[in-house]
Order: structure tokens, then C-alpha cells, then sequence
């Protein structure tokens, strides 16, 4: 069933996509403001269930590219999402009959809803990674056969490039990220563009919804002041990300970040008490892995996910700071994000991390009993 | 009128573009042999006057970009810059009625003979740097208000890159050698569609031409063991490079280089005897400024070639080494080029030089005469 998305969904979907962000995808604070600006104008937005699409249906994902800590500092027009679009449109010769978001996670939960209440198109429930990722070819488009060319880079002056790599996803994220660097580190872009029949086949589906019933998990605990983590185990158990748990609480001790080859690269300690072992969090634009001496507690496709400890409120990885109170949760992803062509896509190894991917849902259980 | 041009023009035309590279511009060996093979199937090449073109014809300049350094290492395909123009034409919905090239100087006076012997189109005797420069903006097609979007890149793969920054050219150079970078540090392109009328207007007449006469005029001298440099400076007196001056004589006694930002850049210091004054040549992929002492002898936009002693072969910045011994001159560009807009363009302060331009005729004239 298509629903509507009104501007009183905002916040909560704006959290939500923070969450499964897992760190990375760009802080969505300005795109929600810009959503907003967008539907005081529009009204609501037609949300598409993925099952309703025609399978000869043309559907585009829109969305930002660039380093998480860029994105927080420069500020987009708002245009420049569509005019990405136009231009794979004109270039294509076809208009679109959806947008969709390539993440369910930060900023990229917002940008095809700004396109859509600009431009009056549905946006479909569904997106390509399931959380965020840092690359453009790791979408589970991607993985499931959906070439990303021909795609389109547009800025806020009105300038597009077109990139066509065949089916080669990888070198056009290779390319988009040069441009993304030369254009100051965050641009606008239309890619993958498929057929309903392609996203029912390769999308995760109903992730906008996740994020929005994410987020408002998270805010009714907080209102009838119960424990917002069990909250989101519950609500997370009949979705596709089923298994929640809790991988450290502590504090916050050192972070160090780099904003280098276009990505914010790093690593966040987190410390219990004195004297006791540390958590250790790598991430690129999102955190890849969690360790804790020589355990691995969860990595990726796995969320590793960053919650403030009093509020549950998701801090992304650019906002990560000294002193932070946090708790980190890891959680299950879809099955479809477990397979071998999956983790060859966006697995452990992806990141040049030695690591063997390990379902978060074994990998704790031993920890959480003993701590 | 138009002309044919043979395979047995093409190792004059490669020495003539070569010394009007003034040291970049690219080795064109390899575009020559390129050119030749695609000759002994195509036959010669049609080459047309500029003043023969229909107002409303549609020329596309095809070439490669890179630096240097690359572009002796790396082979190109061959197909790599009809398949820009290909995806130019596409993008555009027109045919090309002829190329040309974007500069008269070393592997670019090459890649649209290459192109036109693959594709049946003729050759515009014309160009729009009349020698050769380091960036896509340096044309005169761009000081006289053609646009250069949009553009075509192509790789030996099959995939392509279009850019379109408008009217922004600086723009255009800056993602486009981004895109070359990411490529491996060269490119083909096809860039600045315009009208015969717009070449007629902004390109530097019958540089194919100069070029071919060039390299014959070092043969013939060589030939008949008279001295090349006198036998180039009276083909030059009568076209629009008219002065000729010896600048410096002596060995290359240092060459730093380095390829960085997708250029090669460094300098050259030549000597003429112990204790005496050293020559200074700075370079970006083109010799820009030769000095001696605090006086500049010549500088960008006037040509600055470094020539073999003995046979008055053109040496290109990638090719020069110590111990060589060598004759630099300097030649005067033509009029067009020498303009407030030409030199807000190309002039030395592009390049960051602190130099005023002088033209290479009145800057020598004492040097010559005390040596």
C-alpha cells in the first residue's frame, strides 16, 4: 500500500535514518530542514510500497555523495538533487516514475524526499544498502546485477557530468568520487536507474518505513521515560534486522578522524573504567568494525551503531566526541546483505579489514553474558 | 584550399608539432604510428582550410589529455578518441562535419588525423592554442567565448565521461583532469563543438600547415648540412610566428621533474660554461619561462623550445636529461594570442609566474647581441 509521508514524520524518520546509518550517511539535520521548506509548499509525499511498482516501471534513485564531515559544513541550494536527475533523464531520453534512496541511513533518507516534493514524484520504500555505506557500488543494486551507469553529478550551479562505466559499478564510483573531491567534497546524484521489476528484485524493501518506526521508537521510550534500547530490540525483532544488542557502554576516550580521498577515515576509543579493555571503533564515513582486544563484536554489513547513553540519540561519526557517554549497539542486517556476493561487495574485506564477517548475533552473545 | 595529406608528411608534421609543443604537448611518436597504420587502410587524410568551412558547419576537436610523463608510458587503444567524439555526438544529437585540433603542438597534432582516418571526417588546418598548453581552458576558442561544454572523455574500456560546466571552462579543465587522474593520468576527449563560424573566429589559422613546414625546414637543412636553425627561422619570418631568436646555447647540466596534479612539472637549468650565468627553464607539461639571472628571456605565451645542438631536434620536458646538449629559442606568437583577453588566459600569471609578459622579439634583442 502507498502511503503518505507528512511533515510531522520528519523528526522521527530523521533519527531513524541516523541509526541505521550506523554512523555514516551524512548527518540528515539540513536535508530534514530542506524537506520541510520543501512540503510546506508540496504537502505530503506519496510513499511506494516496492511490491506496487509496474515491473516496467522507471524508477531513479537520487541522492548526496561526499565526506560525512563536508556534508555538516556545506550547506546544498536544494536544487541540485533534481538537476542530477534531469540530467540522466535528458540523457536518457525517459522521465523518471519514482526516486528512492541508494542508503536508509543520514542524509540520504532525506534527498529523494526533497526531490520528490520539488518535483511531485513518489518516492519507493526500499533502498540499495539497507544502512549507509561509504561507496557507490556497494548497493545492493549492485550485488543483485543493476549496472549504476549511466549516472549523473550535479551541483549547485547548474553543472553536470555523466558517467558510463557499463557494468563496471566500481570504477564509476571510482570516477564519481574524483569529481565528488574536485566539486569540494559532497555532490548530487542520480544512478542505478532500473525498472520496478529490477527493484523488486535487488532493493531492500520498506526501509523508510524502518527508519521511521526506528525513530519513533526511540522518541516513545524517551516520552514514557522506559528504556529506549528495548524499545528498538522490540521493534526491530519482526523486521528484517531482527537481532539487537548491546556490544559497550562507556565513554567516549579518542577519536581521531581524516577527511582524506574524499571519505572522513578514523577510529573511535570508548572506555568502561580504568584499567578495563577498550572498545574499539573503525569506520570510513560509517564504522566498519567494533573490537574489543583481540574480539570482534560486530562488523560490517553488520550496524554498529553509536547511541548516546542517556537519550539513544544516534551520533554519527563526524560528531563523535571526547567525553560522549554512549552506548553501541550492533544489529542484524537483512539476509540479502549476508551473501557471498554481498560480502564481496561491501564484507569485511572491502574495507581492507582482515577480518571474517561474523553475525553479529553470534559474535556478542558470549560478551553480553559475561559482562 | 584543401589538401591531402600522406603518410610520408607525418615524420615532418610529428618534428614541426614537436618544436611547437615548446616541450610538452606530448611525444607524438606513438600518435604517429597510430596515424600511420590507420593510413595504410584509410589512404590520406582530407585537411581543410578554415576559410573553406560552412558557416554553419559542426567541428568537434578531438585530443588526449595528460601529463607527459604518462603519455609516453601509457599506449592508447586507438579507439579511445573517436569513441569521445562518439559519445559527444550522441549526447548532442549531431554529426560531426570535421575535428581538429585543440593545439598544434606534439601528440595533439596527431589525434584527430587519427580520428579522421578511422572515421572518414577531414581535418580542420587550424587550432585553438597555436603551440601547446597544459589545461583545456588555454584555448583561444575559450578567450574568444566558445564554450568547451559540453565534453566527451572516453578510455580504452568503452566507458565515458560528459561534462558540462556551461560557459566555465576553468571549470570544465578542473573536473576533467580530475576524471584524467582517476583514469591513470591520460585521456581522450572530444571538447568545444562549435560552428565553422566559431572556428573561423577563435581558432589560430593553419597551424597543421606551420607544423608540416616546421619539420621540413630542420629536414631540408639537415639534408643539405646547413644550419637549421637559420633554415626554420626563414620558413617562420613569413607566418604569423615571425620572429625567431637564439636565446641560449649550452648542456643541460639539471632536470627536476616530478608529475603531480596530473602535470608534469618541474624546471630545467642549462649551462653555457663553468662560472658562467645558468639558463632557467620553468615547466608545467610546457616550457613557460626561460631566465637567466633576473632576466627573462622569453615567456608563456611565446614559444620557448629546447632543440638538439647538433640536428635542431625538438626535446620535450619529459625527454630532457643531463648532459644534453642543446640550443633554446624563442618564437613569437601570433598577434591573437598575444591580446589582454589571450594573456588573462595564458599569460604568466596563469601559471603563477610573477613575470610580465614580454614579447620574446623585444626581450632578447641585447642578450643576443653581448654573447
Amino acid at each position: 500500500m502507498s502511503w503518505q509521508l507528512g511533515p510531522e514524520d520528519l523528526d522521527d524518520l530523521a533519527r531513524g535514518a541516523t541509526l541505521l546509518g550506523t554512523g555514516g550517511g551524512g548527518d540528515p539535520h539540513i536535508g530534514k530542514l530542506l524537506v520541510k521548506a520543501a512540503m510546506a509548499v508540496s504537502g505530503p509525499i506519496t510513499i511506494l510500497d516496492p511490491q506496487e511498482l509496474a515491473d516496467d516501471a522507471f524508477v531513479v534513485p537520487t541522492a548526496q555523495m561526499g565526506a560525512p564531515t563536508v556534508v555538516v559544513e556545506r550547506i546544498p541550494a536544494g536544487n541540485e538533487p533534481e538537476q542530477a536527475l534531469a540530467a540522466l533523464e535528458k540523457h536518457l531520453g525517459r522521465t523518471a516514475d519514482a526516486t528512492m534512496p541508494i542508503e536508509c541511513g543520514g542524509i540520504n533518507s532525506m534527498i529523494p524526499l526533497l526531490v520528490a516534493a520539488r518535483t511531485g514524484l513518489p518516492v519507493v520504500d526500499a533502498d540499495g544498502m539497507g544502512r549507509a555505506f561509504p561507496e557507490l557500488h556497494m548497493e545492493t543494486f549492485s550485488v543483485y546485477g543493476v549496472p549504476g551507469s549511466p549516472m549523473a553529478i550535479a551541483d549547485e550551479r547548474g553543472h553536470s557530468v555523466l558517467i558510463d562505466t557499463g557494468t563496471d559499478n566500481r570504477q564509476m564510483e571510482w570516477l564519481a568520487r574524483g569529481i565528488t573531491i574536485r566539486l569540494g567534497g559532497v555532490a548530487h546524484i542520480a544512478e542505478y536507474p532500473m525498472t520496478g521489476r529490477q527493484v523488486k528484485d535487488t532493493a531492500v524493501p520498506n526501509t523508510i518505513t524502518l527508519a521511521l518506526e526506528v525513530g519513533r521508537a526511540i522518541r516513545r521510550a524517551r516520552e514514557a521515560h522506559t528504556d529506549p534500547i528495548a524499545e528498538l530490540a522490540a521493534t526491530l525483532s519482526s523486521t528484517l534486522y531482527s537481532h539487537l544488542r548491546v556490544l559497550f557502554e562507556g565513554k567516549v576516550v579518542d577519536v581521531e578522524r581524516r577527511t582524506t580521498d574524499g571519505f572522513a577515515k578514523g577510529q573511535a576509543r570508548i572506555q568502561s573504567a580504568p584499567d578495563e579493555p577498550e572498545l574499539v571503533i573503525r569506520f570510513q564515513n560509517e564504522n566498519l568494525v567494533a573490537t574489543l582486544g583481540d574480539t570482534v563484536l560486530a562488523v560490517v554489513p553488520d550496524l554498529i551503531c553509536v547511541l548516546d547513553a542517556e537519550t539513544a540519540e544516534p551520533i554519527t561519526t563526524e560528531r563523535l566526541r571526547y567525553g560522549q557517554r554512549v552506548s553501541v549497539i550492533g544489529i542484524s542486517t537483512p539476509a540479502m546483505m549476508r551473501t557471498q556476493e554481498a560480502l564481496d561487495t561491501f564484507g569485511p574485506a572491502c574495507f581492507g579489514l582482515e577480518h571474517a564477517f561474523v553475525p553479529v548475533e553470534s559474535a556478542v552473545v558470549e560478551l553480553v553474558e559475561t559482562r
